[in-house]
């Protein structure tokens, strides 16, 4: 296979050897490691839940075989329910063996690992509780000999996020920041951030009570893959794209992110939520805004989250109920068959309204309306119940104005850059090329670099790298507020216009492509959607 | 493993399902073959020879297998030999088991093949045997119902050219062309093509008083080959390259081709020739016409040769001996080891002489003077008894100019496309990506396509694709006379200039990289030779 030196034969190189990349196969390897972030206190609140079981707990290990975890950072884990410590580490360890990309060998560091924990009973609203956790923290700190670096984590239901940092601070554990000079309190917050624009704002306010927007981490874990990274690393570490990457050169970008899956056990919250809000709001958004976003004035947290608000104030608002109708599709699914099994339409699963007009399902067309972008249709499609499970980007070019190869079977496929972000990672470009043969025949094939195609690449998971960055401070990959109000401002007009009308649904079979609107929205400007890379997930 | 999949997951792709590419590792299948070419009669000259036996007739029976010979296709083998059909039969058997890419099952349609062959007897200055000759392919050509198709492959030193052609004019053989409305001559010519442009030009001079220069089909192998005829494809048929094809992006272009062999049994020959007459001259120059032209006007055979004429004629020429002894290197091996083995030096070769001067190794910088390419270094290496066997074209990128994120080890490393023309055939992008990992390293990664790389894959011979172009009348891949003389122009000055001075050779040892100085004349411009992909040959 092909390998990507980087050193020259003759005579020695200024690259160093360590800079040239081993087989496209394998992928490159991983970075040497940073230094662990300072030392702190992580305060997991819902930690007997869902995601602390199956993400951060998994997260937290992989910091720790990474040698990111400094020696004297601690987790104290927060639940309502009564458990002795025995139990919770009983619990802890279940989770590592099962949801950890380090399973097959947890013993390495479990000591280490496991000692740092201690579990907590705390009910969300008893001020004496709260009361006894400062007095633990504080002692703990003190035996320690660390100063209050504190983070954090709300785990729990948005309901929770006032009550918990009110009860914070009315405890003296975020404040006053001045206390030490190496203090520090930050809080991560997990989606949903608000129902709507207005609720988003009131829950902005009071967690605004307690801490100001730069100690506030808004979680948006599609921020935290590695291949989301790598757009912007791709287009702006590299000459090539840059000069291409506009509308002279760009006839559309197709963003999909499909679940095979329903809704599992997340019916009630979903049947209140619908892909709108739970997908396109945050993650859509995010991933077309580091598209689309202008190059960054500076690499720093603030001029990358600045360049990705710009996109976000660029987007084309839909507004009237005819533009919505054009523009947006949604969907919510009927029985079908995926995977080989008979599965149930959406109203039929457990928790949803039988009479639901929730969608499960959002396709829907946006413009980005700067210089670099007017005229070139940004498509979204997401959904439950799809035939695959993938997420990728396919930034399509356009086609040769004049082209001096035709294609004997039409015009020629155009070019495209596709992002792979999950479960495959890598990026491919498609090009034509001549067909091996007697006569020139093209054919596209594809410039591929797939980091966990061939072997199954270890990359660390999305919360590694969040709560590393959280650690260590840098709120790059993190939402700013402007970026979620920004995204509400485009989203609660769509909601608006679709509540004046009731649905036919269901109106896609589970285990197909969406509704049939989801596909018409492209032809007829005559563009399609691209079959996705990762048939299967 | 990535597809490059073209088509669709829906509504229905407007591309057919035949030009999706399949899986990248075993490559695009063969295009499906055009038409057989018009039967004609094939007289190969010095058909005993080694390229008859080691490519002509491989090749021939390539085009048998593809279905590219029309049924009532010829060949008359000419050799100076007295040989009955039964030994030349034995003969052409033994060079397809030995030579052909469809051998290890060569008996498929190996009755139709053989009996197209017939073999000749002929002294090449025997008037009467001429007269013969073209007693027997008239009387052949009347038995099968044929016009006279016919086309004189000249596989014979270049001092039989003007006898040969000679000897065919005046026994009536060429013509006249309006013996009948389908009759044609045509006359295939190997290199070399004269010594110098006075030797050329007098040669094409004897040559063109039989043919006109539309009957001349100059090969030059190179050009044949499918990752050559991929570089015009890859350049013209993707919207991606073109805007970036230029100086304002292109820091320098490397073409390499190197070979581990010494001279073998060619030691007479190349002792008076070199490796600027028998590398440089034609395939190198040819190469960098492809990489380096402007996009021809139409997809027809002169436009595509005006465009690499152009290219030719704006190279910048090494007149002055100062010009030449900063821009261009020769060297000489001496002994050394390679594959593991001591080899003898170039002065100890068979038939050469142990003062030898001739170069075995050439380096040089050329600039093409056009808008396009004012101030881009143009590398060009080849030589023998270097360490590997491969042809390659590396097209490196400028360096950003403020990039965004800073190497930890240095500058980014610069992007490059690269093009294997062999014997791995394919092309990569060299980009820069995140290395995986918790914080944002930058490593280079190759976007590729390999067509051989994982198996391999049977790509049509240069030879195969040649023969039919010549049998179907498409000079595309031959070598116009104005390319010749143009490569004569730029190459005499330059054998001018060393002729006024000894070389100190050898100069370099066999199985290294080549002289000292092939690395300064990049170094000294803060380039360097980028190391062959095909590191084994």
């Amino acid at each position: 296979m092909a390998t990507s030196a980087a050193s020259p034969s003759a005579p020695p190189s200024p690259v160093p050897a360590s800079a040239t990349a081993p087989s496209t196969t394998l992928g490159p390897a991983p970075a040497a490691n940073p230094a662990p972030a300072p030392a702190c206190t992580v305060v997991i609140f819902g930690a007997t839940g869902d995601l602390a079981r199956r993400k951060l707990f998994p997260a937290l290990y992989g910091l720790e075989r990474e040698g990111l975890l400094a020696p004297a950072t601690t987790v104290v884990a927060i639940g309502r329910r009564e458990k002795t410590q025995e139990e919770f580490q009983a619990e802890l360890a279940e989770s590592i063996r099962r949801h950890s990309r380090f399973a097959p060998d947890m013993e390495t560091g479990w000591t280490d690992f496991s000692r740092r924990f201690s579990y907590f009973r705390l009910e969300m609203h008893d001020t004496a509780g709260y009361r006894r956790l400062a007095d633990l923290l504080d002692r703990e700190e003190a035996a320690r000999g660390l100063p209050r670096r504190r983070v954090y984590y709300l785990s729990v239901m948005p309901d929770l996020f006032e009550p918990i940092t009110a009860h914070l601070k009315a405890a003296g554990m975020v404040g006053p920041e001045n206390d030490s000079r190496s203090a520090c309190y930050r809080v991560v917050i997990e989606k949903p951030f608000g129902y709507d624009l207005t609720s988003a704002e009131e829950l902005n306010r009071q967690i605004g009570k307690v801490f100001r927007e730069e100690q506030i981490y808004r979680i948006d874990h599609y921020l935290g893959k590695e291949m989301t990274q790598n757009i912007s690393v791709l287009r702006f570490a590299n000459v090539l794209f840059e000069p291409v990457w506009n509308n002279r050169y760009i006839e559309n970008v197709q963003i999909t992110s499909s679940e095979t899956v329903g809704v599992e056990e997340r019916g009630e919250y979903y049947d209140k939520t619908g892909a709108l809000r739970d997908m396109v709001q945050n993650h859509m958004l995010q991933l077309l805004s580091l598209v689309a976003m202008e190059p960054p004035t500076r690499p720093d947290s603030e001029s990358i989250r600045d360049a990705k608000v710009n996109v976000l104030r660029s987007l084309k608002r839909w507004e009237r109920p005819a533009d919505v109708a054009t523009n947006v599709v949604r969907g919510q699914y009927g029985p079908g068959r995926l995977g080989g099994k008979e599965v149930a339409g959406y109203r039929s699963e457990p928790e949803v309204r039988p009479d639901s007009t929730t969608e499960t399902f959002v396709a829907m067309r946006v413009f980005v309306e700067t210089p670099r972008w007017r005229g070139v249709p940004f498509y979204i499609r997401t959904g439950k119940r799809l035939p695959a499970k993938a997420t990728e980007i396919h930034v399509q070019f356009r086609h040769l104005p004049n082209p001096l190869y035709p294609s004997a079977n039409g015009p020629l496929v155009p070019n495209r850059v596709v992002f792979r972000i999950q479960p495959l990672e890598g990026v491919f470009l498609q090009v034509n090329a001549k067909r091996p043969g007697a006569h020139t025949q093209i054919t596209p094939v594809a410039l591929d670099f797939c980091q966990n195609c061939a072997a199954p690449f270890n990359s660390p998971e999305a919360y590694e790298r969040l709560l590393f960055d959280v650690m260590r401070g840098d709120p790059t990959l993190f939402t700013r507020w402007d970026e979620v109000r920004l995204a509400w401002e485009f989203i609660d007009p769509i909601v608006e216009a679709w509540q004046r009308t009731r649905p036919h649904f269901p109106n896609y079979a589970a285990g197909s492509w969406g509704p049939a609107a989801a596909g018409t929205l492209l032809t007829r400007r005559g563009h399609h959607w691209w079959s996705l890379q990762d048939k299967e997930g």
